[in-house]
C-alpha cells in the first residue's frame, strides 16, 4: 500500500493519499445523519471519484465485480454529507442522508440489525 | 466464503455462520456507548473467540500478522457492549466502552478525524 502513514491529528487527506489494499479497495462505513451505522462497502478509486463527482455515493461490488450506484433502482440513494478518513488512510467514514426505505437490501434502514449469539441461534 | 447468504430481517447469527474472507479476516466497525464510529479494525475466528472470551476486543493485525489485544499496553481498553453482523453477515459493529484516551493510536477518541478533500490537503 502506498500513500500515508500516519496522519497529523486533525490534518486533511487527499484522496490520492489514500492507502487503498492490495485489491484497489478501501472499506467504507456508511452512516446517516444521526451518526448510526447503515452499512459496510467498498470503493476503488474511481468509485471514490464518481462519488465525490455525483455527490451520492457509488460502491464496487466484490462479488459482481462492477461499479454500483447506491439506490439506482431501489431509490434508496445516498446524498453525500461528508467523508472522513481514519489516522492511517485505509478506511473512509461516510456521511449520508439516506433515502427511503433505507440502506438495506432487506428494506431495512441499517444492515447490521443480527446480533451476534454463541450457542443456539 | 461459506457461512450465511441472507439473513431473515432480525435474526440472530453464530460466529460459525459468519463469512470471513478469503484471508480469515472479518472487518469490524467499533463503536462507542453513544454509536459514535472509532476505527475500523479486522478479526478472525480466534479474534472474535478471544474477545467473546474476554468481553474486550481483540483484533487480527494485517500489518503485524498477530493477535492484539487493543489497550493491553496503552491502557485503552475496549469492554464489549454488544456485537452485530450485517444482512450477509460479512461484517461486525462492535460497540464497546471505551477506556481514555480513546481508540486511536493518536491519543484521540475516533480514528476517523481526517477530512478528505479534493485539490490542496
Amino acid at each position: 500500500m502506498s500513500g500515508v502513514k500516519d496522519l497529523e491529528p486533525g490534518a486533511r487527506v487527499r484522496p490520492e493519499a489514500l492507502r487503498f489494499g492490495a485489491d484497489g479497495l478501501i472499506p467504507a462505513i456508511v452512516v446517516d445523519e444521526e451518526g448510526q451505522v447503515l452499512m459496510l462497502a467498498y470503493m476503488d478509486a474511481e468509485a471514490l471519484s464518481r462519488t465525490l463527482r455525483d455527490g451520492r455515493t457509488w460502491y464496487y461490488s466484490r462479488s459482481r465485480r462492477t461499479y454500483w450506484a447506491k439506490g439506482e433502482t431501489s431509490g434508496a440513494i445516498q446524498e453525500v454529507l461528508a467523508i472522513r478518513a481514519d489516522c492511517d488512510g485505509d478506511a473512509l467514514l461516510v456521511q449520508v442522508r439516506q433515502h427511503a426505505p433505507g440502506a438495506c437490501h432487506t428494506g431495512a434502514w441499517s444492515c447490521f440489525m443480527h446480533p451476534l449469539v454463541e450457542g443456539e441461534a
